[in-house]
């Protein structure tokens, strides 16, 4: 075990994702909370490798890791010639963007690095591989200023006393820092409110379990485990004051998707009239895509169902689906929580209204 | 690995319990689906602690072991008195009613010895002991036979090439054999009928991913294990047709207990327009609580929910709720099968009928 001390991730940030030494570092979450080890990538496709694989997982810290994941690439090509950049930078580009199909934020990243090559293609004498890295430098601390805002904005949502029902996890381990749903979660204690935490312990994957329990117990925020299935028993007795959770990408009418699992809790919310909150930066809002059911819907192996941790207790050769995340209609959603304030029961006016600022 | 061949299910019964010997011997169903073993129990404390641990599990199969346990007790004091052998049977009868507080089946196969020891309290010469040992033998006979009839009923209701999601196992593990829901679904195949199941894994103990996953591929019968949160992804798809499950204690006015997980199946069934079906005997209803809410829901320790099949994953230190049951109202429930018939929209006059025949 090798584990940081309790209280680290306010005292000094939980660095999901670090720049060191010409390296992309990501923090192994397949072995948390057992182990705390880097990764190290040096290369477009061991970043991309890492995002498939879920080493880094959560839509802002993928979106992250996609940007230095392109700079890593064209930085091997810094001696080339500015035909070779741009060849290595479409590989990577690809390549990257392949990586998982839900996530918006992926493809969004990915296009801040286009930006740069456009930009740096009208300079004289430019950098592009440091512009390059620069720019994934600026999309990960951007990405930890927009979860506090984030934070600010929803903590005004959150009564003290507050017990909310996350799902997955929206955290700091999700972002570059500080998390989203979890963010709002921190900002609102350090607002002076009292709050607890019930996580979803989130098959296949158990980031509840095993993300979320672990990253809010460092920070001393009360957080109580349940099964997935437990959240209606708990909703149905008044145990469940807010529902707060994170996305993967938005449509433009508000329909959002979300890990597995999401939307069953906005039905059973609407049912139990139980606040239903989505907390996310605009880079996940995809106003390309008309509604949810345009969404690309990750299906990923049968082993993640047939057992988790190494060890396996399905009868062999049984067929399993195994759908890594679903779509909540706008309906159901109270509101969303972006940088730029709240908007409250989403729509397409609504978002193309935040959009435009 | 010891298994039974593929269709034995079907060719010779699945004893899930069975009686050899002097001793009761269950299938141990904390091993499945990696190790197929029986453990004797020789005594009604040995059955009782098979029953709180979840070596035998299932409300009707519950009910048949604790008769065979206040028998053993009994059957111990054969050479003694007459009020020897009652203090054994009230002695018995307290420890099982108390090894798990839900399933109704439990007091329902108690009562019926109990009824056996005032019948031949009126009998000279009576022998209590052989006489509760029979009457274990048939609950266990007439559990197969109830089954069978509530297959036959629950059939009716089943379209050929029917989707049907179950939760947990009622099946022949969950009863002396062919089971409630997934007797339904033998029944349904028997008379013709094309059906595939889609079996939620059902945290924490994995019921379905363990004991129908098994249970359902040794006779052949298609199945799909998915994680309990993927149910509504396939709802919303369109990708199920009925929801179809067992109970652990029906209220008077149709308000069901089954397995955690239970309740939200049945709020997104009614949002999809997909029936939802109980299945169980009448053993389960339980005429003298007149609503859900009074219904005892057992919590369970937390290191289920910690891990499984003895790994662990949520870090040391972590709360946990593990609430085993939950309810479903009545009014979510589009028919209740049972050997005398299906009850449509089950309500408190329905079910009064159907008890009073």
């Amino acid at each position: 075990m090798n584990l940081p001390r309790p209280g680290l991730t306010q005292q000094a940030r939980l660095e999901t994702l670090r720049w060191g030494d010409g390296v992309l570092e990501l923090i192994d979450q397949r072995l948390l909370p057992l182990r705390f080890e880097y990764r190290r990538c040096s290369s477009a496709s061991e970043v991309a490798e890492a995002i498939s694989t879920m080493v880094v997982r959560g839509a802002p810290a993928i979106g992250v890791a996609a940007a230095y994941g392109v700079a890593l690439e064209v930085m091997h090509e810094a001696s080339k010639s500015r035909d070779a950049q741009l060849a290595a930078f479409e590989r990577a580009f690809a390549e990257l963007a392949a990586s998982r199909p839900t996530a918006v934020n992926l493809t969004w990243a990915l296009n801040r690095q286009r930006a740069v090559v456009l930009h740096t293609s009208q300079l004289e004498n430019a950098d592009l591989p440091t512009a390059l890295l620069y720019e994934a430098h600026s999309i990960l601390h951007e990405d930890i200023a927009t979860n506090q805002t984030i934070g600010r904005h929803g903590a005004e949502l959150i009564k003290d006393g507050a017990r909310i029902l996350t799902h997955c996890n929206a955290g700091a381990l999700a972002t570059a820092g500080h998390g989203t749903a979890l963010g709002v979660i921190r900002s609102a204690i350090a607002a002076g409110k009292r709050v607890s935490v019930f996580a979803d312990e989130t098959r296949p994957l158990l980031q509840g379990a095993r993300l979320t329990a672990w990253e809010l117990a460092q920070d001393g925020i009360p957080v109580t485990v349940i099964a997935d299935s437990a959240a209606a028993f708990l909703m149905k007795r008044g145990e469940i004051d807010v529902v707060l959770v994170g996305a993967d990408r938005v449509a433009a009418n508000g329909d959002t998707a979300n890990k597995i699992g999401t939307y069953p809790l906005a039905v059973l919310a609407q049912r139990h009239a139980v606040p239903f909150y989505v907390a996310c930066p605009l880079s996940t809002i995809d106003p390309a895509l008309a509604h949810g059911d345009l969404i690309p819907i990750e299906e990923r192996s049968a082993e993640e169902v047939t057992g988790a941790a190494g060890v396996r207790w399905t009868p062999p050769g049984i067929a399993v689906r195994n759908p890594a995340f679903d779509v909540t209609p706008a309906a159901l959603i109270s509101a969303l929580i972006t940088e730029r304030g709240v908007l409250v029961r989403p729509d397409r006016d609504g978002l193309a209204a935040l959009l435009a600022g």
